[in-house]
């Protein structure tokens, strides 16, 4: 993501609360809301629908799942009416059901680029959940069918709504940090057996794609600059324990950008690994944590020159999950009424599936 | 370094105070202090004389410089006859100094090894400044020279008597963090022009060298496993400044031990990077910081196993700079009272000398 001089100007006008504010047009006229139908009932699907039902310009209106008596719990909470519930087979006959605008793909990553593409050709929006996919060409099959079906294509990377996300993105543009020469990130989690995620069926590949993902759309993000050469290191020390299906455990990694900026990287299924990245200026640092749902504090130590006060930052994000997930969907809402490109587009979910592939050849892992 | 069962019941007793107790039998015998030549008068040299002056088995008597009006006020401070001042080319001198026990090499690392080696063939012990040389083939003639002279050689890797730092260690040998799985580690700083350490000749390298070295020690000590495996990157983006003749500006890397445990780790010259070093395992994480000369704040989190209280530890070193380096010379000292090798002897020093030879040839670079 790159912010545009009128965005950096906007967001410094309002603030914190760039993404959260309604844009007044809108509040004024009562546009009328998008409607999204989630596919996928899971823990992310969770997050997605409690923002969107707190979302100025968003409502659920459509169900796609397995679970039927789940579905009819969700539908009746939210009040999506029983006729909107699709299982997976049924899932084309979402053209026909003009309160469905747009859905939400909340399934395992091995599935995106399936549903992604079948929602495209039953003519809606499509915002996906990242990875976007498990492969570079899957990534350049949505985005061409998309592209084909005159549908946009969102990739839920939440953080891009998160103002202290935004913030710390338009303090490094501002210059304030100076010239960026090093970046520094972690994020992974202890996981659990069982989990979907940890079988390169469904994952398509092992913390690096679900959760590693993070450190690096947050390197490209704030240095606003496309890695050019990467090295990595993977391990699978718990290979034995039976939570692995041919997925890593353990991968190190770093990466160097054009402007000479370094990033080290590290993830981890295996591990406690709460996210945080930290970036490195002539004039000063910045750190970033969580990347979680909630709670994102921004803390930076700069000086615009020798002699002059050092400024400190200590900003955390006030508002509380999902609060993100609302600033997210109403984006993609305002997009699709105004016929706008989305802040992160297929493009971008490409961009991080094409650096996911390069991580994971120079650590010797083939993806798929 | 590893931590005995010895060393590791006696940390447990003495809690934080560790190093820095003088042992009983000492205090009590009022044993004689070991005296110190300092060689080279510079920043690194000052701590190291604020600590030798409050140890309790430590004192200076001589010192070695090339510039006789600093060395003579230092002299006349520290109580050194000015008889005990040596300028370089006298150093052989020294021999014939009965008040002179030891030396500490605090010159610019690629005059390391010459002074260590002229001072051990004139009889003393050396206290040798980190990183230890600047090639493997000198660490090792450092090494093998002192032992034909029989004198001791230990590299000063103060760090390793800082009492947080040891607990550190101790807390992760106790195995209340699980499986260590991954180390990440940042250290590095913005230099001025003019530092004999951003030039190849007197600094064998760059921040790698000088600062990166501490990530690095740190990551070994931690583990208390050797890398097995190295990837990194460099970069010089402020090559024109003139401040970088023949060394590397930011070096990110990664390590593989052999447990499958990893490391990120970057340094750098060209930005503010302040220390720190963070440990994940399968019941929690710990982070460390900073690598200054004092400050030194271990926060912890973990849990024995799922369901139990998470342990919460915070707790930062009250001790002001000179502390470890008090605590250092004293090691130092009793080493040499009781023949016993220090805890970082220059087998220490060399292998993180093998460590960056191979940190350089992954990044591409050639060293000494």
């Amino acid at each position: 993501m790159t912010i545009s001089r009128r965005e950096f100007a906007r967001l410094s006008a309002l603030g914190l609360a760039a993404h959260t504010v309604p844009l007044p047009a809108l509040a004024q006229t009562g546009q009328r809301k998008i409607g999204y139908c989630i596919i996928g009932l899971g823990r992310i699907a969770d997050h997605h629908m409690r923002g969107i039902a707190q979302g100025s310009t968003s409502t659920i209106t459509g169900l796609v799942s397995g679970h039927r008596d789940k579905a009819e719990k969700l539908a009746a909470q939210y009040g999506v009416p029983k006729t909107s519930i699709y299982s997976y087979d049924q899932l084309e006959r979402i053209r026909d059901n003009k309160a469905i605008d747009a859905v939400i793909v909340c399934l395992p990553n091995s599935m995106h680029a399936e549903y992604t593409i079948r929602s495209a050709k039953a003519g809606k929006h499509v915002l996906c959940e990242k990875p976007m996919s498990v492969s570079v060409t899957e990534a350049e099959d949505m985005i061409a069918v998309c592209k084909a079906a005159n549908v946009k294509l969102m990739i839920a990377y939440r953080l891009h709504y998160e103002p202290i996300t935004l913030k710390t993105i338009a303090l490094i543009r501002s210059g304030a940090l100076g010239k960026i020469q090093a970046f520094d990130s972690a994020n992974g989690f202890n996981i659990a057996p069982g989990e979907w995620r940890s079988t390169r069926a469904l994952g398509g590949g092992g913390p690096m794609m679900d959760v590693g993902i993070y450190s690096l759309n947050a390197a490209r993000a704030i240095t606003g600059e496309e890695p050019v050469a990467y090295t990595a290191v993977a391990t699978t020390p718990d290979k034995d324990d039976g939570r692995f299906q041919g997925v890593e455990e353990n991968l190190a990694w770093t990466m160097r950008f054009p402007s000479g900026a370094v990033a080290s990287c590290v993830t981890t299924y295996g591990a406690q690994m709460p996210g945080y990245y930290k970036v490195f200026g002539s004039k000063g640092w910045l750190e970033v944590a969580p990347f979680h749902y909630e709670g994102q504090r921004l803390r930076a130590s700069y000086r615009s020159s020798p002699g002059t006060p050092v400024v400190n930052v200590d900003e955390t994000n006030p508002a509380h999950d999902p609060s993100h997930f609302i600033a997210q969907a109403d984006h993609f809402s305002h997009c699709i009424l105004e016929n706008r490109t989305p802040d992160t587009p297929g493009e971008e979910g490409l961009r991080d599936m094409q650096c996911i592939q390069s991580i994971y050849r120079a650590a010797g892992i083939s993806m798929a």
